[in-house]
């Protein structure tokens, strides 16, 4: 299987307005590939112009915010492509579409990395850090999966941030907990509706 | 709750032999503590030569190596401590401890960073990474765990792998899942031998 690895992809419309989205981005060779869902602003983005950044942040906060309705995070300007990156990240890439493979769901555009640069250093492995994407990405599937699923899930990733999380990622981890105490009420409403 | 960062620390006996050791550093204010089980080849060394290295890599392969029996794994000299890093990681930190709180379990051993650099960008968060260092933190407590809990996590870690593993993680799985199986084995051996 390829890696996939999980980034903050920010892509600029023509007029040069940047759009912020948590995207994985998948290994081939020497090659990343986008593949954006059909609609989306990425897509849109990518089509009126063909390069990306991927800011690799390891501020989990960043990845929680965008799948709860906080999608502001600073920006700046980038040296070798139209766009922005996230201010605060450990690491960046610029990436130029090099090639674009049709699809119904998910087009996939390759991409080559044209210039690349640290800024932090990385400052290792978190596994509180690892289930906030974790409960991020399950948190974009609450309809999608059995209540007792995510449930399960939740109890499971709420040990490493017990043990392991830092004032960032719990902050991460609540924004996110709004959204399933959210979905747990609206799921109780319509069980009462029902009755 | 204090951040926990995962990472391979190195440490060094009075004759400069380094010992390898994956461990969690917990973070207090500037400080980073060691915390080495009793007994242990890193308190031992912590004793003998205050001084340890952390080195973050993203390659899972030797933290599945550690708990699996594969603990060679290449160093280099370290610039600032007598002691050596891993040859290939993202960046490391050289520590030097300061004050230790001695304790039954584990003695804490607060650590100052004296010299920190990076060897090459981080890639950004990978789900089937964290799998793999839940999975190895899993192995080390087989024995104390009940099987079905074990196995359902497996279970859970296993989508990751199966979605965004590259070849180094696949091979750290693999290596650890050799353990899952002969645990199974040694269960099933047990309850034969019963029946």
């Amino acid at each position: 299987m390829p890696r996939i690895v999980e980034t903050i992809v920010t892509t600029a419309n023509a007029k040069g307005e940047v759009h912020i989205a948590p995207l994985g981005l998948i290994e081939e060779g020497a090659r990343w590939i986008i593949a954006p869902f059909k609609p989306s602003k990425t897509l849109d983005n990518l089509r009126e112009n063909p390069f990306a950044a991927a800011s690799h942040t390891d501020d989990v906060r960043v990845f929680a915010g965008c799948v709860t309705g906080r999608k502001t995070w600073p920006l700046v300007p980038l040296p070798a492509i139209k766009g922005g990156r996230l201010a605060d990240c450990v690491s960046h890439w610029e990436l130029k579409v090099e090639n674009v493979v049709e699809d119904q769901r998910r087009p996939r555009f390759a991409c080559a990395i044209v210039h690349r640069e640290t800024h932090k250093p990385w400052e290792g492995f978190n596994r509180a850090q690892a289930a906030v994407l974790e409960l991020a990405v399950l948190t974009t599937r609450l309809g999608m999966l059995p209540p007792e699923k995510i449930e399960n899930e939740l109890k499971y990733l709420e040990i490493a941030i017990s043990k392991t999380a830092g004032p960032r990622e719990e902050e991460a981890w609540s924004w996110l907990m709004e959204k399933i105490a959210a979905w747990r009420q609206a799921m109780f409403d319509e069980a009462a509706g029902k009755s």
